[in-house]
């Protein structure tokens, strides 16, 4: 008997899953059906920034595997088409057309949740106006490019994670005035704040102008209703266009309904099989994670974690016993040229998770000194033993 | 009162040794006398080949600090001036004027001995013929510059380590036919041979000839004397040039007539402080180190050791005490667009070390499939748990 899959998303999570449960169990044994209520799948929303710079043909380029080569894989692949319930003791999910067509209920044996994430919006006034873009999606990436159809000339970026400080690029490239504004002292916070300030340092030997510390209290419209700046307790940001890179939430909103465990980071709990319940498996940037040092569980949204979940959900569905044992805190960008990566914990973090950190930071070069295109490097390391408990909470020197 | 610190060799180590310890004691407190029988100090053989390839200038811009400049800083440094004798008993060490001048007796309060290695010449006939070239000293990079000045046309490359791959590729950039000749399966050692092939295919992409598996039996020599030709099993290769690239050993033979302990692998034998005596300091290539992971000690001449065995001492010369508590593998190098690098141990270095490997190797790209510059990489992991002990000897199923 022919055990039916249903994925809900389809980008890294789902589709490597469906493509994996189909590849091991084979199309008499599984049968997979799709929805994702985008017009795309398999895709790199990593390199949005990339594609609005100008680094990357896009949209299509940033497709790992289109929704035609899905299908032909045995993929019953339903685009445009959104999951509204799930009803996990009927075991059926209810999905509706986003442009407005019937809704349909479809059974499953198994249910893959690959619902990703959601762009923070601040609850700010004028934060929904129109040229306020959030980028996570393809089609959030087409609207930013329509934003710079219409000539912006002063962009703002709210938030300095990696989608704020790669989209601050990108419009610099595209020949735009651009500020970015962030709480944090420097920009990326998933950095130490002395790393930081390198890439703060960069930004603006690239002519963006950089305000850390500053808070974003609301955005004002103009005449035509869209946005024309940005407020700050510093002062009003003049904007033509405005991104927000406030980093993403998990989107549980369906799995929470369907009763499935949240955890404390609010991504779908699962086991190391990457199992939220009996017969139903999550993964990506919907989930929270093992962090292999600290121990904690944690919400990190990266396409490298999803596609690997995607191919443990694949595998357990093809009848393997596979696991997703945790992460180790690695992830990598650039800014101009400066390239930046990092792994295991920040100062903060280890200290947070109970360790006593030292760290030494280290100037040197990517290449011997003599070699060509040698550039300087700065390495910071940090060890760390695990604190001795005080029973009191004080220490006793 | 000063003590006198007597340094024997002006590469990496012994400048570096000597540096630090005037730094962090004094001029005061320490006087420095270094000899150093070639014409150059603290320079980067490593950067030989970049230098021939004509990728570098050289020799000046191998040279990380000039005679000058360490004179400057206090130091005594005597070039072109061979240590031929060290009296442990007497504390004294003696040395001649390579050039022809006199010979002389300083004594010392602590020895430096930073010797260094020296290129492995096999024991064939006509190795030692004009136009066959050691690569280990600027003096010899500049005697390969030397040979290649005469305008050959075939040029022969004995050994498939680093030095021969790298003298291969610099020489076909200097437009010459280069066959490379190797006794191992496949060339660079320091790799698995499945990895190693890929070595052998991007010599063979940039038109380089390599004949593995292939031993050399002896060199032949024209009218003139020089080095005409290559004989080996397989046949002979006419030569215009040789470059050895077949290793080098540890240059202990002061150390070792004059009674300091030697390892296993040949090197000289030091504490973690980097000390073989009483007073008596070693690093660098003439020395053996705890390799970590096998926890063997091993003989691996690379210039950042050299570099950390040389601030170590003069730490410990200053007064402070410093460690250097060994290696753990890793190298890097390059055949022209192939990146290579290693760290830990090899399969085959694993099991002899009586570990039991296990391997993986992942195919992937440099950076997301999308971004403009990827390229190919091959990864191969090694993960090893110890092996259980048999009394027996033979295994149970």
């Amino acid at each position: 008997m022919t055990r039916r899959v249903v994925v809900i998303g389809g980008d890294a999570v789902g589709m490597a899953a469906a493509s994996q449960a189909l590849r091991r169990a084979g199309r008499d044994s599984v049968e997979v059906v799709a929805f994702e209520r985008s017009h795309h799948v398999s895709y790199s929303a990593c390199g949005i920034p990339y594609w609005v710079g100008g680094d990357v043909d896009g949209p299509d380029a940033l497709v790992a595997r289109t929704a035609a080569a899905h299908r032909d894989n045995g993929i019953d692949l339903r685009l445009r088409t959104e999951v509204t319930g799930v009803d996990l003791g009927a075991r059926t999910v209810t999905a509706c057309d986003v442009d407005g067509g019937a809704s349909t209920t479809v059974g499953f044996d198994d249910l893959v949740v690959a619902t990703g994430a959601v762009p923070v919006r601040p609850d700010l006034p004028g934060a929904h106006s129109p040229g306020v873009h959030g980028v996570q999606t393809l089609d959030d990436g087409a609207g930013v490019l329509d934003g710079l159809a219409r000539r912006p000339r002063r962009a703002v970026v709210v938030g300095g994670g990696y989608i704020g400080v790669e989209m601050a690029e990108a419009m610099v490239r595209r020949g735009l005035q651009v500020t970015l504004v962030d709480r944090a002292p420097e920009p990326m916070t998933t950095l130490d704040p002395d790393m930081g300030a390198l890439v703060h340092e960069a930004m603006e030997g690239m002519g963006i102008t950089v305000l850390s510390a500053t808070a974003v209290s609301g955005f004002e419209t103009g005449d035509d209703g869209r946005v024309a700046a940005v407020t700050t307790a510093q002062g009003t940001l003049p904007a033509d266009i405005v991104v927000l890179g406030l980093g993403v939430r998990p989107n549980t909103e369906l799995a929470g309904a369907a009763g499935l465990p949240l955890g404390e980071s609010g991504g779908v709990l699962t086991d190391l099989r990457m199992r939220a319940a009996d017969g139903v498996w999550a993964g990506g940037d919907c989930v929270e994670v093992l962090h292999r040092v600290s121990q904690r569980r944690v919400h990190i949204p990266l396409g490298t974690h999803a596609n690997k979940h995607g191919r443990v959900i694949g595998m357990n569905l093809g009848g393997s016993y596979a696991t997703f044992p945790g992460v180790v805190g690695t992830a990598v960008s650039k800014v101009c040229d400066l390239e930046i990566a990092r792994t295991g914990l920040l100062e903060a973090e280890a200290a947070a998770a109970g360790f006593e950190p030292v760290s030494v930071t280290v100037e040197s070069t990517t290449r011997a000194g003599y070699y060509p295109g040698t550039t300087p490097i700065t390495v910071k390391m940090i060890s760390a033993t695990p604190r001795r408990s005080h029973r009191s909470g004080t220490r006793s020197w």
